[in-house]
Parts: structure tokens; sequence; C-alpha cells
């Protein structure tokens, strides 16, 4: 049933600085598709069915733009290290794992099921380099109805033997056999992912470049995370003249190729400006960046140059799911940037992080992330009642409450592409 | 029931770098305090009835070290400002609704229903200016068993008018008549409670110093949070060095007067030596400090410097009662702190930051925060099946997912002062 009203109390972002709210009020789904938000029902919806949420805060479904399902096992483990020293003591050796597939099926499950229950409609997903293991995760997705971008991971060099494909040639036949196994899944979609520059050999990218040529791909990956890292991409590709351009090189940032670039928390003017100007896209993530010491983006440099910019969990370096303590955290990494580093850049507020959130992230799956009409309709229904107050509050102080406190005890129903996954009530 | 065993996965800090951890063991309560952990159980205890834990994490209660009770209500709400501005703004407006008794009754209802649904088995809580209100939060606070100071507010000065008290004379003589009758609590003692320097006049702070000599009482307030606030209390205190020295002149300040300073962000060398000759206590308050856009403190100079510190919720400038919370703020504080401003300053480690949270805040209420001998009996049952996960972990990593992740669904059960304040399966 893709035809029904959903009655509440409804929040959406039409842009970074415009938050709309409606009390008491209608959003219509008419096949998947957003038929617009009313405070009087017009007449010719008045046969579709309602969900009745009275009182209750009706948001869109969140966009997690960038998460590591297999590192979910040690989210909150192990963070007293830098990215690479993190990568070779943890990383590595968990991802190393699912080459057993009985334990991708095991991890595999808690993930889909937490991200299920979390207030994520879409997300954009990196695997292991293990084909097998992947298309299993891609399964689970596609079964509990997330809409999401899921990658077999591509690395071919500066990798424990475990992790490291044998040769570019073979890592790309094993890529594009993935790929064509992708066309049995409805709701989950292949992106190419070369994990970043330091374990992806030349070789490698070209062999990429032609099947994101081939398939029409896009590709998502890592960017100027570190100061050692960026330090290492120099040494290792002297012939760029910044690390987005050693992306840029293979035809594999942004342009034709739709492109999601995580973390850009060090990126210079150069990078900055090919980034804007090829559309692609930054998933700002705070927690993963405080967690290993990498510093703080300077997301309101990328909110003033117009670019696109969602967020993103990043699991494991992040240890929350949640979308909404994604949004805290930057809120708080923003003033933290501005008190200790840069007051040139106004801390973010909280219509800018439910933005980016929501229809900044969200812009990646073509419209979604809002009510307005002609929108993917995804849904989540909050409940005030978890978080108890004395006092009455406004639609966008109970956003803000929710941004802060949420848990998925506070989700009471969630619809992805107009399909209802679930009514906590059902049970 | 004060005589038992609690059999688990035991966990708790003998100081700030060395944590203890014992599989399977015992913790023995004899009277309220704690005989010792032992891997065997001693033959003379073997009679005691024992709760029977086996497989999850036992920690000792935690402490809370600065926390606004009336402020719970605005939790997550407004934080686009900072102190002085957010005081006056938000706080300062909540606070005066305590003026009704009615108000106060089901607002303190649901800060007090919280705190003992969490972790926390001591802290240190402020009140308003009203007495009433703050007599009914502390009877609350002993009915549910909470260990607490808690504190009527004293300010006379660039306050508004319904949160001002009228003479530094009145505000004395309702401060006396509050200290009096707080006698009638069991769990719960008074604390004098100036809210800071620039809303209590010289002949406030007097009429504290004489109730403090006369009565005995420890003192909590706020010390160098924000540069504002800072520049704002030498322009009123033009006689004094630095901020600290506003309290010391009154003997408010530590030694024979007990004494808990919450931020302690910007304080220079010379209040640093004198908290530390003088045994002030420092609450760091991580979140709050990045929610008004503060600063960061410098917690390793503390530590290094052999200092009490201990952690702060700060309700509501924290959105969050949760000194889990606290915690992992603490430590990813400390990484940016490092990142952006002074990398000769390491970050915090998880040993470090538990030991906060427990010894190092607990040492206020005297041998507390700790399963060592002679220990309060204050314990925190964990159920890691909250958080799911398909590896084996050890303790101490069980015990940093924890700190990343839990919220009052993984509390099984809480003991303070020996007593058993609830076990979840008991519903």
């Amino acid at each position: 049933m893709k035809k029904y009203v959903i009655k509440g109390d409804i929040c959406y972002s039409e842009s970074s600085d415009r938050l709309c709210t409606f009390k008491n009020s209608y959003a219509v789904c008419e096949d998947g598709i957003c038929a617009g938000v009313y405070q009087k029902l017009p007449e010719c919806y008045e046969t579709f069915p309602c969900y009745d949420y009275t009182g209750q805060l009706v948001i869109p479904g969140l966009t997690d733009l960038h998460v590591h399902a297999p590192q979910y096992p040690f989210r909150g483990l192990g963070m007293d290290l830098e990215l690479i020293d993190w990568l070779n003591t943890h990383t590595f050796v968990e991802e190393a794992k699912y080459a057993d597939i009985s334990y991708a099926e095991k991890a595999y499950d808690i993930f889909t099921q937490d991200l299920r229950n979390s207030a994520t409609a879409r997300a954009c997903i990196f695997g292991t380099i293990h084909t097998e293991a992947t298309l299993l995760l891609m399964e689970k997705l596609d079964q509990a109805g997330i809409i999401a971008y899921a990658g077999k991971v591509s690395m071919d060099r500066n990798s424990p033997e475990n992790l490291c494909e044998k040769s570019a040639r073979q890592a790309a036949r094993d890529a594009e056999h993935w790929i064509q196994e992708c066309s049995r899944f409805q709701n989950v979609r292949p992106i190419l992912t070369p994990r970043f520059i330091p374990v992806c050999s030349d070789e490698l990218m070209e062999e990429l470049s032609t099947l994101q040529k081939k398939y029409h791909l896009p590709v998502q990956s890592h960017l100027s995370e570190n100061l050692g890292e960026i330090q290492w991409v120099k040494e290792l590709c002297p012939d760029t003249d910044f690390y987005g351009a050693a992306y840029d090189k293979y035809g594999l940032f942004g342009n034709d190729c739709p492109c999601i670039m995580a973390h850009c928390v060090h990126s210079g003017e150069d990078e900055i400006r090919l980034m804007k100007e090829q559309n692609v896209f930054i998933a700002h993530c705070p927690e993963s960046n405080t967690n290993l010491s990498s510093g703080i983006a300077p997301v309101r440099t990328y909110l003033d140059y117009g670019m696109h910019v969602g967020l993103g969990s990043d699991i494991a370096a992040g240890s929350s799911i949640s979308i909404f303590k994604a949004m805290a955290m930057a809120v708080q990494c923003s003033k933290l940037r501005w008190r200790l580093s840069d007051q040139s850049l106004a801390p973010l507020r909280i219509e800018e992080v439910f933005y980016l959130a929501t229809k900044g992230g969200g812009a990646f799956f073509g419209n979604a992330g809002s009510f307005e009409k002609g929108f993917a309709f995804d849904a989540v229904v909050l409940d005030d009642a978890a978080l108890r107050h004395p006092q009455e509050l406004s639609i966008k102080e109970r956003l803000e409450r929710f941004i802060y406190l949420a848990d998925d005890r506070c989700i009471l129903a969630k619809f992805v592409n107009g399909v209802r996954l679930f009514e906590r009530n059902d049970a």
C-alpha cells in the first residue's frame, strides 16, 4: 500500500537556513512519492488511509553518507590511535574476518537490524574486499528495506596480505563480477569503492576508471582526513598537486561520476574548488574526526560555497550509527573549531545540521530527505514521551531535543520509499 | 540487608593509570562497606547471600560532581549562545519557575527518577534560590537513595528581579533556615552554593563565609569557565589577582572548606597552584564546555599535578545526565584540544576518564568510587546484551564500549551505600 496520509507535527528542511514546521498536519504519500504537506487535507486525498500520529513529531528519514558495515563489531573500541595506526591495529584485523562467510552472516545481521531500527532511511556503505560477504550484506540491506549504495572495497597495496587484492587485474575482474551480481537487488545498488589512495595502485585506479565508464557507477572514498595520511599521499603521488587530484586523474572525482568523499578535514583551496566545480559530495563525519584526533572539517566554508554536504556516522571510527548523534556532534565540533581555531567560521546551527542529515545528504539519492512535493517518501515518527519534560515545547525545540538525546526508543515508526518498515507498537 | 556478595566480571580503578579487572569474581559488601574483591570467595563470606551476575560487568557507582537539577527540563535546548547570554535567555527564565512548588514537584520528579535510573550513585547538585523547592528536591533524592550534596543557590546581584535575593542579610537568613531544615535527610546533605562571583555581592560572600564556619559546610561554585565571564569578574573584583582569589578571600576555596569548582577551562598558573595547595576539587564538564563554546579544560595538566578532578554532566549546558557520556566526551575533547591547541598535553585514555568518573570524583564523598577494601559499597551492573557483537571481548573492552554506547537500558542493577536501589528484572 503506497497511497496514504500521515498525520502529525511535521518538520523538514527546504534549505540549510529554512526549517518548515506544520503543527497537526498531513503528509501525503502517493506511489512512494511525497505529494506535499497540508494543514487541511485536500479533498482528493480524503479517501487515502491515514496513519494517525497526532501529537508526534514526523521528520524525513535520515541519510548516512559514510559508514563501514564490517567495522560495526568494534564500534566504541580501540580509539586511542590516529588513522593509519588505527587501520593497521584494529580495522584491517577485523575486516579480514569477513573472508569467513559465517562470521559475516553473524556480524552483518547485527548491523542490518540496528540500521533498520535507527532513523536512517538511506546510506552509502563500505563492505570489505570480499565479494561473497559484500553480496550477503547487500542482500540483508535489501530485505530490510534500507535504500543504499554499498561497495565491495578495492585495495591492492600497502595492506596486510589477507586484505590485499593480488593484482589490479584480478581486483577489477572481482569487482566486475560483483557488479554483475548486484542486478538482483531492488533497494541496494553498487558503488565503486577504492578504499583510499594509499592502498590503491595506479593500475587499480585505471581499472576502476574503466569499470566506472562501462557501468556508469558512482564512487565513494576518503579524502584529506589526517595530516599523516595527506603527507603519505604526497609521497605516493608526486605528480599530483593535492590529494583529490589523485582521484580526479582517473575521472573518479565528480562530474559524470557521482562521488562522495568522506572527511575533507584538511582540504586546501584548490581541492575545495575542484570539489565544488565537479559536484563532489562531502560526507562530514564529526565523531570519527574527533575519535581519531584528525581535526574538524570547515563545514561552514562548504555551506557558504554552496557545496554538497551530508553527514556520516563513519562506524567504527565513529562509535554510533545514530545520525542524530552525528548532527549533535557536527554542532559541537563546529563550536570547538570556532573557539580554538578560527573565529571567522560561525558554528553550525540546528537548522543547518538537520538539513545536512536530511536533504543535504539525501541529494546523493536524487529527490530524498524532504517532504517537498516530488521527493521520495521517507518518514520517521518520533515519540516525545521517551524524553519527559514538564513544560510546553515548540516543534523546533522538540526536534532540537531529539538531536541531542534521541535513541532508537524514540522511533515509533519508519517509512522508506513509501514502504512502512516498522511500527513499534506492532510487536 | 547489607551483608552480601555480588558475583560477576568486576572492574574498578585504583588510580588514574591502574585499572583492575577480575573475571568471574566476588565483591563483598559488609554493612554498606566493601570488604574487597576476590577471585575465590573466602570461607568467612560463604554464608553471605549472593547476587549472581555471572557474565555481566560490575563497576563502582559513578559520581556526577556538577549538575543543575532545575535545568533538567531544558536539556538539549537553546545551546546557541555563550555562557552569560545563555544564562539570561534560557536558564534564569527556567529557574524562576521554581517559585511555584507545583512546577518544582513535576520537574524534580522527572529529574530524580532519571538520575535513579542512571549509573550515578553520588552527585553534587545545584537547586535554585528557592528554599521550599530545594528542600523538595532533597527529599526526593533522599527517598530515591542517591547520595548527594545539594545546595540552595545564593545570588543577590546582576540577576533578573525574580531570581535575585533581596539583600545579603536576607539571603543569609534564608540559607541558614534551609541548612537547619536539612537535618531531616539521611542520604542528602547541604552544600553552600554561591552561584558564581558575578551574581554574588561582597556582603553575600561575607555572610556565606560566616555560615560556612558556623556549620562546617562544603562549597560548590563555578570558576574560569568562559572568557567573557573571566573579564567581568576582573572588573567586579579589581582587588583580586585571579578569579579563584575572589572565593579564597572569603575562605570559600578549599583547605578547611571542602570545595568543588566547576569548569576551570581557562585557569591560569596562579589559580591552578592555589587549587592544588588547598585541595580544591575540579568538576570537569566537557559537554557543557563544548555546547556553550567555552573551550576545553587542560585535564591532563590537572592529573599530572595530582589535583582532585572528577566529571560533571552540568545539566543543562550539558544535555545528558549520563556520566558515561561525560567520560566519552572527556576523551574526545582532550583529543581535539591536542589536535587544535596544544600537542604538549596528551589526550586522556579510557582508564583515566573511568578513574575521574569513579574514584576521582567519588573522593569528594570520602572513600567512594572503588571496590577497594573500606570503600562505600556502590555498584552498577551492566548488561552487555544491549550492545550486540559477534566477537569475544575483554573486560576492559566491554568497559570501553559502555563508555561510548551505554544508555540506561544497559543498567541491570544499582547498589548505593550497600542498598540495592533497583534491579531491572524485578519489575
